[in-house]
């Protein structure tokens, strides 16, 4: 498994470009690696399920499109080039009107549906 | 010191702007928590100093401008929407010939000069 990417690599990451090439929506990719922190590329539109993480706080930044963060009692709008980080054991549910790309960050390990399961978890771990 | 953002602030973080505001070069100032890591932002220009950080990989993810890393055998370019992870103990030189706007992603508590000290070493865990 790719750890963090080598200096001889020498290559950045165009996370637009990377999202680009995910051929479903709601199905996180990793990219790269920092220590044991993941980070991922997303297609996301319509809603997802209410989920939180009990174990770890979860950092969007958006890339493209907008991303909506509903919580039990309000909403917030992320756009590109804006960041928000989910605190540990929040309920949320992250939404867009119409596509949106986002950079997840979180530790490897984390699912996307956290403790809910179900059939929107996404296989885990799957590089791009 | 405050943690992650609690959902009550939800306030989502533009890094353009928040990068504006700074009124130094090299002189990261920390945006947002999540878990023991940091989210900087920083104006660049110019050469910074040689060094390496033995304990941690660094992410940094270019907001605006262009981002050029050295190493000692090579260099690479970073644009705007790119991420480079440098991993560990890897000695590296940031620079940018105009100014670059960066996100930087670390452990709390990483000095920007790692372990070489001196007159370039930015005051640490300053909020903007």
């Amino acid at each position: 498994m790719p750890q963090a990417q080598s200096p001889t690599s020498r290559q950045s990451i165009n996370l637009a470009q990377k999202a680009s090439l995910i051929d479903q929506r709601w199905s996180p990719r990793v990219v790269a690696e920092m220590n044991e922190y993941q980070f991922k590329v997303v297609r996301i539109e319509g809603e997802f399920i209410w989920h939180s993480h009990l174990e770890t706080d979860e950092a969007f930044l958006v890339i493209e499109g907008n991303l909506r963060i509903d919580f039990r009692h309000g909403s917030l709008y992320v756009g590109p080039g804006e960041l928000y980080v989910v605190p540990r054991g929040v309920e949320h549910r992250t939404a867009a009107e119409g596509e949106a790309k986002l950079l997840l960050i979180e530790p490897r390990g984390v699912l996307n549906t956290g403790h809910e399961g179900g059939e929107r978890t996404a296989k885990n771990d799957v590089w791009i």
